[in-house]
Formats: structure tokens, sequence, C-alpha cells
């Protein structure tokens, strides 16, 4: 009996970094991050990038640092709403990396609405026991 | 005397991952991958893939696998020449994982020939002793 628990144990702190990397973990903060963003909250969305994080737009510059990607956010909010974001694959980089590969479909603010979509990779990096965003890029099929 | 030669071997220990995923070791494996590019070597380039990589491109639909990978460079050496990539930025992920952030510079092979620029993300992962290309993606500016 005592040695099932302390298999269980084992099993547990085997499976918990696996687990803070899995599709269903990192589609849970790509759900979180779509609600912010479709609130119009940009300093939330801010909030899950790491401080020296990086995002690569498509059709704009990279930016660097929270502030600098709260105002991209911002600016893109007014024009893009409705969006979700699907988790394709994850592939853990060691106990506190991921990389995710993934879409996103959106509509446009303008009238009438268009449709949009994108796909995506972003870079998780684990600190202070939270997930944050390190590199976010996106790209178009078309 | 052997205090020192001790000390030494375990700066040397912790110095080697750190400086594997250095700037520098990066942008030496860029500078390979653009020197197999624009030899038209497509295998070259695909075996500096890790064999399960993502290759999300701007303008065309992600490729999964080095054939896939290697059959799309193949594609994209035909219409571009004289690439040129410098790495920005370098996040170590772990011992066997690294973020790079990086732009490259590039010429059509229409006449007359252009210029053109762009920005990417790769996600570097070790194994078997070697940086192999996992997660590949980039967009342009505008």
């Amino acid at each position: 009996m005592r040695r099932i628990a302390i298999l269980a144990v084992c099993f547990g702190l085997l499976a918990g970094p696996a687990l803070a990397q899995s599709k269903a973990a990192i589609q849970r903060l790509e759900d979180q991050w779509a609600a912010a963003f479709n609130k119009g909250d940009a300093a939330a969305v801010a909030a899950m990038y790491a401080q020296d994080a990086y995002v690569l737009p498509a059709g704009d510059a990279m930016v660097k640092g929270r502030a600098a990607i709260e105002a991209l956010w911002k600016k893109d909010m007014s024009a893009l709403g409705d969006v979700k974001c699907t988790t394709l694959d994850v592939k853990p980089l060691g106990a506190s990396g991921a990389a995710e590969i993934g879409n996103c479909s959106f509509k446009t603010k303008a009238q009438p609405p268009q449709d949009g979509a994108l796909k995506y990779a972003v870079v998780w990096q684990k600190a202070g026991g939270q997930w944050k965003l390190l590199v976010d890029i996106w790209n178009m099929d078309k």
C-alpha cells in the first residue's frame, strides 16, 4: 500500500512538468489571451508576456517589452475582434520552456466585417511558477 | 593547484551549455544555413532541421518534417538568392533549447532582381549533441 502511494507521488512529480506543457494547458492560456483581447483589455494581454518578450507582427515592425506590446495590441484591438486561437502542437523544451504551433481566426471591425485567419508560433517560458509568452510571431498563408 | 584545476573544470561544465546557445554560435548555424541555401542545396538545408520540425512560411501553408521542408526550400531557391541572416537575440530555454530572433536580406531572381527583407523566429533544439531548427517562422514588416 505504501509502495503504491510512493509510486503515485513519483508519477505525480514526473507528470507535473509534462502536463504543464500539454496542449490542453497551453490551449487554456490561449483562451485566456483571446478573452482579454476580445474584451479590449490590452493591459491584461500584455501581462501574459514575459517582461523582455518579443512580438513579431505580420505587416508591422517587431516590438520588445510589455509597454510596447500593450501599445501594439491596443492598436490591433481597434481593428480586429472575435479572435479565437487553436493550439495545434506543443513541443516541451526542458522543464520551463515550450514551443507552440497554432492558428487563429478573427473578424475585422470594418463594415462589412471580413473573416481573417493566421498561423503562429509562440515560445512559452515558465518564470515564478507562471507560463508567459516569450516570443510571439505569426503570418498568413496568402 | 588541484583546486584551481577542479574550479576550471566546473566553470567549463557550467559555461558549456550557455556558450552553445550564444549569439555567436547561433549566428554560425545561420551562416551555414544561408550558405547551403545560396548553393541551392535543399537537402543540406533540410538536414539542419529536426525530423519533426515545423516551417511556417509567410504566404504559404505550414509544412512539417524534413521531406516537406526540403521540397519547400527547393521551390524557394528557384525564386530567391543572396540570402544573409543576422541573429539579433538568443534566449536559452533549459540546456537543450533556445529561441532566436533575427532578420534576413535576400534578392529575388526576377529580372531586374529586387531586394527583400524579413524578420524571423527560430526555436533551436539540441539532439544527439547537435543543434537543429525545431520551428522556423518569418514575416515582413510591410
